[in-house]
């Protein structure tokens, strides 16, 4: 079997485990990096090893659109296209749709919308998205569904609820009849990728519940919790987890979609969640906002201007073992290319050092403590 | 003493040598990439040494405007401020003056000029722009110069190589009375700075005599050959190289400034040539012009979308190593930063390892032949 998942220690409903995927082995919670298209922007397969980065997320929508399916598909897949041989992610391209195409009109069958790069139109069903992501052949595939729009009444979120619903049922089906198109199927020994299904609900905990349970009848290897950080306040989001992940059976992976600061994903781990992916860590960086153990730290800032020392004295990363805010800051300031690069590999070693300290909390049975000390600030990214 | 340079073999008017900087050793011939704000565009410095790129360029003019030689200095000079331990080379802005500034009035003492980036006032005499070169605190620095425009009829150029001549003289003045005032002077006991001349004389052979002459009874430590590949035909470019270089010493490094093609620099060398710096492999890397064994590659071409060899099968660098030209024209054709810092990281490490195989060639006597099979191309740069 491809995908396993198994627990090796619990602490409150915080679980520290792996799964195991076609390209190798994944330890939880795990921090997921966003690689758009096929690359994390600006740091090279090499050095996202080098940070202990495990899994990549992918975006079908992007890849789609450029360089295509059939491009990567006849190249062997995402991991042999991008040169990464762990595993990978991809989203079904749902949200990407909802987000960023024009004229998109949704009817029972999909969605038919205009790419946002040239305005060509497209046509995403469940059909066809499962097979753009089985066609990408990322280890972790994502069911097709309808990001519900934040807020919305109760009646509509119902509806979009139900249409994922029937989507998800949709999605399954054609994977289980096609998950051996899957480029490197022959290669891996007959192994198939793993599709994960998708709870909706919008803000309501009663539309959440029940979406949960149907989405858990359909039989799914692992959940995820989509349709938050779409603009909610924060604490709905904790709110919209909670009751969502109680009636998300214990055994299998649950992943919350696109959150968060360093400081919630450490919160969303005490609340039972094993898999998060978000821009923030890259985007941020790329705009010179930098995550610290002493917080948040603008680059720009003058008061970096002459200052020695590293972004993070606690901080055991390349970026910050060789150089100074001074120079950082003179890079960023300079719109220098190797600014963006550098505060990124800063960024995301601090979100996978996060998790590697959260995962060893839960396994040393320290998390509470751990937990205790991570204080939610809010952040607005630009 | 500080710098030394020393042959080790001889192939015709080729050297293989190597000079001693207070940050290290240097094997020549070599290629010096450019650093402009002491960042080689995309590339980290560990990526860098991993290269094998001995020394760097930075540029004078733009790190005084940005982050300003105070800064630098106070920060321990430009190989502590990019965290660089190998030896840097800069420029003395003469050459940025002309070419980037606004309105820029040269009289006798100096050039005053307007910045490129907010049209603030700045002055560079001489005594200043060594004075900043002292701050920065290169391995190697240039004597303020003025870089003839081209075309340019005799009289003019003559009078632009007497004030090169003058601006020599006071450069070296200056520089023998502040050497000791390098921000690494004491921590390196006491090593000081290199101050090379530079050769001007137009297109105008007779001049290009004269000027080697009398600069060189100015006497340096090494001389550099400027004003050119600024616009004339390739071949007028050998012959000032050739009408220069036989009055330059044999016991002293010979820096041509500002070129050349992979083909062209072997040629360079071939003339006497042992140092060489040019902006051609990372700019045209930048916009997808790659060097190969077979000749230039252009990695937006179409014709890449699926190929999945790499950019150079005769490549040991580790962009070919490890990615395929159907990705690195993905990453292009999506304007995504990794695809500027893997082409840049291909076309040094071409250049690096052209150099590596040059030197081996003249220390095995096998230059001749080497050389015969470097043919030279036109090129025109984006």
């Amino acid at each position: 079997m491809s995908f396993r998942f198994q627990i090796e220690a619990r602490d409150g409903a915080a679980r520290a485990g792996r799964f195991f995927t076609p390209h190798g082995e994944v330890q939880t919670p795990v921090f997921m990096p966003v690689g758009t298209l096929a690359t994390v922007k600006g740091v090279s397969q090499d050095t996202l090893e080098e940070l202990g980065v495990q899994i990549l997320l992918n975006n079908t929508y992007h890849l789609y659109l450029r360089p295509g399916v059939e491009t990567v598909r006849q190249l062997g897949g995402v991991q042999k296209f991008m040169a990464w041989d762990r595993p990978i992610l991809t989203d079904s391209g749902g949200f990407q749709v909802f987000s960023l195409s024009d004229l998109r009109k949704v009817t029972k069958d999909g969605v038919a919308f205009r790419s946002h790069l040239d305005g060509s139109s497209h046509f995403f069903s469940p059909e066809s998205a499962i097979a753009a992501e089985i066609g990408l052949g990322a280890d972790i595939i994502m069911a097709f569904d309808e990001c519900t729009e934040h807020p919305a009444e109760y009646k509509r979120t119902q509806e979009s609820m139900e249409m994922t619903l029937r989507w998800a049922r949709r999605s399954k089906d054609y994977f289980e009849a096609h998950k051996w198109e899957t480029p490197w199927f022959a290669e891996r020994h007959g192994q198939t990728q793993a599709l994960f299904g998708i709870v909706q609900g919008g803000m309501f905990p009663d539309l959440r519940r029940e979406s949960a349970r149907r989405t858990v009848e359909i039989d799914f290897p692992g959940y995820a919790i989509g349709g938050l950080s779409v603009g909610e306040p924060r604490p709905m989001t904790y709110e919209m987890v909670d009751a969502t992940i109680r009636f998300l059976p214990e055994d299998k992976p649950r992943y919350l979609m696109g959150v968060g600061t360093p400081e919630e994903i450490v919160h969303y781990v005490a609340a039972g969640v094993d898999m998060m992916d978000c821009v923030l860590p890259t985007r941020a960086a790329r705009h010179g906002l930098l995550f610290t153990s002493e917080g948040r730290l603008t680059i720009k800032n003058a008061r970096f201007a002459a200052d020695e020392g590293p972004i993070d004295a606690a901080c055991q990363c390349k970026v910050c073992a060789r150089y100074s805010r001074a120079y950082l800051r003179h890079l960023y300031a300079s719109n220098e290319l190797l600014a963006q690069t550098l505060n990124t590999i800063h960024n995301l070693a601090y979100y996978v050092d996060t998790m590697r300290r959260v995962r060893q909390a839960i396994l040393s049975g320290d998390f509470p403590k751990f937990l205790s000390g991570v204080r939610l600030p809010h952040l607005s990214v630009p």
